[in-house]
């Protein structure tokens, strides 16, 4: 057992985030593995739900990219990725990593 | 950073709770995103066996309503709440919040 | 209220793994619910990208699985399942359970 801290960064998939910021995660060589997840239905600061139906191919639906490392990689990785993260949708909490 | 407390609801899909507690929180002015996950198979006290394939369109499946506030926020929203959701559904912990 | 821990297991679709681990923990009688989460996207150890497209039908992609339980059942668990899981995909940390 490890300790590690595990990061979900929630996010909008037709932004221009979600892509600029996989290409960033991608590059940090160490970085153990990082998971996006669609939702598929979600609303955000304005209240307007976003929802996915059969026939939806729109993009407005909510994602979260997870990733976890050690706590000093993270904060590093974090600190890093700053400038392309819209402000209050980056959470991370300690865990224990079974290695 | 400052303290958040994430919290996650485990539903089935064609229950009644998702709809009604999606309403619920929607009405929750000052709470952030919501976001709302599709499990692709799953089991719960019944051990049977839920599962998604290629061609089922039932609605027997998983979904997770996650959703991250202040600590005192989610207090009140989880006892505002409690009436609508299945004992033992609920988990929230502690996380750090970049904002 | 009450302490639980909650296990994510971090996997690809296609593996051997996942299979083996849900039968494990279906025989689990007293194991709370499980859910089982396929990404959209990810990328491990290889830094290959994997990418759910419309048409893409592949099992490359990832999956989590997800489930909580009291500490002490969840430890048993996981020293139960320790042979079947790959090192350092699995991650857990307490949390509080309504029930």
């Amino acid at each position: 057992m490890s300790k590690a801290r595990l990061v979900r960064i929630y996010l909008m998939e037709a932004g221009d985030h979600l892509h600029a910021l996989l290409e960033k995660l991608r590059s940090q060589e160490t970085l153990r593995g990082v998971t996006v997840f669609r939702g598929i239905a979600g609303f955000g600061d304005s209240g307007k739900l976003h929802a996915a139906s059969l026939v939806d191919l729109s993009l407005e639906l909510p994602v979260v990219v997870e990733f976890f490392d050690t706590p000093q990689r993270v904060e590093q990785i974090l600190a890093h990725l700053a400038d392309d993260l819209p402000a209050g949708h980056v959470i991370s909490w300690d865990v224990e990593l079974n290695d």
